[in-house]
């Protein structure tokens, strides 16, 4: 049975409506517990169609640097998207939720997720593929086990209620996703899940991978916040903050050199300062930087170069 | 005609020897006009053949962070210098030097150059393809237009000297190599000149183009080292290097997103903190920053949208 044959009625609609409400949400709980600043908006609208809502906050008590994003965009399938995407059809729709967060202090983590639902269409607006795909993923920049323990079980237990075997997969491809291969397999950060191209089978595949991305969704308030109210005011040094915008760095390389999503934005006439908002405010690149053994900063080097299981 | 047949006698050891000197004489010209900082050399070696001599500069008086880098590699080639730089034969050779100088001060222009040349062996080693490429490019963080007019003038000169061509072609060349295309085709700086793929056609002509090569490479001291002298001592503000911060983002995003030469030694096992050494040392990537209209730094992103002739 392929996608054009399931009926579903209400089903993007339901989702637009879901992500939006979710970035509401989430942008009330980011400005409770920053305190100090509030997320501006900027609408924008793309020429081939569709539009979004980027919405960003900046120099907060807590957040340095955050954008919590929408996105409803849809047009005819592209020579590019053939040829890079190996996307076919007539016509295209996507719509997600994105966000990334620097915080200021160096002891809470950056994060970063992105929900989406796309659609493919043929020449008589009939759905021929349909898939789902999202994750969160967590880019600490000293290593406190409880608050990675805390992070990737909360997403465990919301795969846990779909299916057990879920969480590992999805916990392995975030692993192998957010890698910087040009620096011998480095990961950005410690992970947390990652899954793409889910194709739903029957309409009660698409309610339930609908669900799953809207329980993940719900999941990042209670996965994130906690740790920014514990860490927020864990006093820090210029040392830790040159450690921190030294990360940075490696955040930005992924972002520029390997990320899907980022690099055909760029090249597809995406929106470019919301595409470009996940990049860290302030970084460094040193040459041939290397923590010292046994500090905590070369302990967090370590978990990024082997992934823990923490749950 | 082809490369093959072209007898050259001592044409890699005269380029070796010629670009181990140039390294020699640009550390010198430049640790005098920093006067505070010296180069440090850590040479290299690349298992699948050759290595290199990666000199870093960094918190010197007048260069924050700098690299002026030689290298001598070679090889079987490999299925990806095959797919992905359309490249034949068994074996290869490059050789060349390759800069980026980031001063700490925002009137003193950030610069790049890189002159290299490449052949191709066959099965029996002899030679069936050979090209000579290079350039020096200008990345000024407020225009002052005696200093581009200098710049320019200095590789006009010694263009002027092989072919009336080559300026205004190499010119153009290097205005369209360094593009943001995802900036609205915004260029890093304000050029100077760029060539690539010169394939001599006979024994005179391999002689012209490495004289060619020798002769811009002897102009990099003669066309920045004056720039240097004359603003490393111009007082600034924390505003100025503000926006220095924010422009060396710009750099970031075209050598990680665009730079072929980044992209193909991030992917093939090049030594990344030699080829990342070309990063700023410290940056800002601020959402949809934009000068004010009117001011010196609107003035210049006005020039890097629409390239100007200087001379």
């Amino acid at each position: 049975m392929n996608a054009a044959s399931i009926s579903t009625p209400g089903i993007k609609e339901s989702w637009i409506n879901y992500i939006h409400d979710l970035q509401d949400r989430i942008c009330q709980a980011l400005e409770q517990v920053d305190g100090q600043t509030t997320f501006k908006e900027d609408k924008w609208e793309r020429t081939e169609g569709g539009g979004g809502k980027t919405r960003l906050m900046t120099g907060g008590a807590v957040f340095e640097k955050g954008g919590v994003n929408t996105s409803i965009v849809f047009g005819p399938v592209t020579e590019l998207m053939r040829s890079q995407l190996k996307i076919d059809g007539d016509n295209w729709f996507a719509c997600g939720l994105s966000l990334v967060l620097h915080p200021n202090n160096p002891f809470v983590p950056t994060v970063h997720c992105n929900y989406r639902m796309f659609e493919l269409y043929n020449a008589n607006n009939e759905v021929i593929d349909r898939w789902f795909g999202g994750g969160t993923d967590l880019t600490p920049y000293y290593l406190i086990k409880e608050d990675a323990v805390h992070f990737h079980g909360t997403y465990k237990n919301v795969c846990d209620q779909f299916d057990k075997s879920f969480f590992p997969k999805f916990k392995k491809e975030c692993d192998d996703y957010f890698v910087n291969k040009h620096r011998n397999n480095e990961r950005r950060g410690i992970g947390g899940i990652f899954y793409d191209y889910q194709r739903p089978t029957d309409q009660q595949d698409v309610n339930f991978w609908m669900n799953f991305g809207k329980s993940c969704g719900d999941a990042f308030i209670p996965a994130y916040v906690p740790i920014v109210e514990k860490r927020k005011n864990t006093p820090y040094t210029s040392s830790h903050k040159y450690w921190q915008e030294i990360r940075r760095g490696r955040y930005t390389e992924f972002n520029l050199v390997h990320d899907r999503g980022t690099i055909f934005g760029l090249k597809t006439n995406g929106r470019i300062e919301s595409i470009l908002m996940s990049l860290p405010p302030t970084v460094r690149f040193d040459y041939n930087y290397q923590p010292a053994p046994g500090t905590p900063e070369e302990k967090l080097q370590q978990v990024c170069l082997q992934p823990v299981d923490w749950v």
